[in-house]
């Protein structure tokens, strides 16, 4: 039935499927990813909520939230890495078509689970679970991440030139690392939780400051 | 009394009824919608929340909360096919007016609902009453929605000329057919409430993947 | 101790007064406005809280909810209306300052404050006390909405040139009527609570469909 | 292991590197920015829960919940305030760079937080632990800024010509002067929790209505 209505479209050639087709902009597409990081990264703060105590034990309530405190800050700045590498990504795309477009709302997806992981690290610190389902819950929006890259390497008309066939090869050690690491974490978390933290840390400091600053001054003019 | 406010207003031209009617752009009515399907989409975590249990009970717990998980992937995906279509859909308008831009605003009043029956279904995964509650609010997303197509209809001048005799026409028998699967969704919910499951996610599925692709390489391009 | 600072800046001219003063454009006036509305409007959704009930009492919590949906759907129609005509305000616009952008502030504030009284009217749907508060956060909008039109009557500089002599005369008799109808909903809270709301949705009906529209076909086109 | 990736990258010039550096402009930070700024500000409300009681206690309930409101209004002011100053400061600014983005993410993740001490002050409002924790966030707010406009002083290439060698210099006192307020504030916190509060709100409208207005009906003209 419905291949039958698929045939009277690419037939007729003006509806549903231009309407499901025709025009999703890089730059619209930016936008709502944009907004949907903002959110999340915003969202955050929702999981730290004071119990209703007397104020007798505000300084020990206080310190019960601690935990959750610091993974507020981790969760803001590992979002906040995502933001920028999905930002800087799309850099090379030149259009997008159906596929990618459909990766990406998976991409937000696992970004948008962020604050569930969060919020069980935050109440549980040193417990396995919880650690566990963060560094998954990583190595997810990794892991879709690098499909996209495979995606765009398979259909190179999505691209700008500079996206040669060099990219995904020179890319995929890096997510191997990566996701190895999150792995090791993972395996390490019930032995050695502070590891898993130390590990799921020194991934972003590393991914910050370690890489390769190649500015040349040209690439962050200011477009007024 | 309004009547000859009216009056007033219709001769002095330069006033409430401007302020009301002049200048909603097309691009400001797709941003404010970007921003609420963007907000929706991300506010679904917010109802995966993990009871104050002890950690002994975590991975009981966390099964009890799988299927608010399973529910949020769900809505997560129908809330960004949605959000597809209405992009996808604005492209043929070429202006909007206080009617177009109203129903608009109850077709965000719809999707900006999902979330309350998302929490239901991901509560009683399994009883009928959630399934019904969530079917009825995609059909009365989807029928505000075509409300919408029918209004271009009838006042072309909104549309671009691709916007033809035929849109309407051939987008019928896709709003009848998805709303009635939708429908069979609600009277198979007390007796088999998986197939209702099952056919939600057969209806995604099929737009995502089987409406054809008819990317041409041009509708495509960035415009940065 | 500020004024000295204040003289040094006047005479310098380089520095922390242009940091508050200089640029604030009115298109990211707009966006800022544009995102607050649309989280507003979306954050509405999260008091529809269903009590974690026995699926039993499914049926009977539902009609217990029922009143929250209903305040859910008269908050978001009115501040969608907000939405509409802060936007088509903002067109007579040409510039800002200072002055006016506090005053949005001030508005946005009020605003962003409706989902407090549209939780309690969904709670207590019946009782004086919460659709007291709530007309009187649309009073305080509209006033502030009011000021905003007195500020630009004196600051004539910041507006187009539409926004001749008989704007203010002309608006200042709708929102008295608007605000006298509000005060009436309050002051018949108590006796006649069901009255108050007809005055609530029938004010926003005749907003929407009675005042007249003035398309003229140039006003919508659409800048893409 | 990373370093020789590094050099690779270095080597062949299309990679990872330039996925993390080249290209946040100036217009997609200020976007992210302004998004978290409004989800900060409109999640206020969210605190603003009333408790669950009889409506024979509404009243009671009202007065206990007035504090909240209280804060929500401080909170939403100062929120608002940062805004229009980060805004205003990103004008003096060409590009940015790796450093300069990842000062403006931590800068954002303080002012997230601000929600976090405006519930405690709302809940605890005479105590000296939450306005304490309040002021303090507000300094970490302010160092931030302060350490953004010290980094561009020494990357003078990021800034505009108006960012002079007196830029520096006379914002210097300023940030003194508002930290060692609030510092005083933080102090008093416990023996005249009021004064507290007055110099929180006695800061804000020093710089709204206090520091020079040099609008010279250039800098605010619209950009339609």
């Amino acid at each position: 039935m419905f291949a039958s209505l698929e045939l009277h479209y690419k037939k007729s050639f003006l509806l549903f499927p231009r309407i499901i087709n025709c025009t999703m902009e890089k730059s619209r597409l930016e936008a709502f990813s944009d907004g949907v990081f903002a959110i999340v990264i915003t969202l955050l703060i929702l999981d730290i909520r004071f119990p209703e105590v007397d104020y007798s034990q505000f300084a020990a309530t206080l310190t019960s939230v601690l935990p959750r405190i610091l993974a507020y800050v981790m969760s803001f700045i590992i979002i906040g890495l995502y933001w920028v590498i999905h930002h800087n990504s799309m850099h090379v795309m030149k259009k997008t078509d159906r596929g990618f477009l459909w990766l990406n709302i998976l991409f937000l997806l696992c970004v948008s689970f962020i604050p569930f992981p969060t919020s069980l690290v935050g109440r549980y610190p040193f417990e396995a679970g919880p650690i566990m389902i963060y560094g998954a819950t990583l190595i997810a929006c990794n892991a879709v991440g690098y499909v996209m890259v495979v995606y765009v390497h398979y259909h190179r008309h999505l691209a700008m030139a500079e996206f040669g066939d060099k990219y995904l090869r020179s890319h995929t050690p890096v997510y191997i690392i990566i996701n190895g690491a999150y792995l090791g974490a993972i395996l390490l978390a019930r032995p050695f939780p502070l590891v898993s933290y130390i590990i799921y840390i020194a991934v972003v400091v590393m991914i910050i400051f370690f890489l390769p600053n190649v500015d040349d001054g040209i690439n962050y003019q200011a477009k007024e």
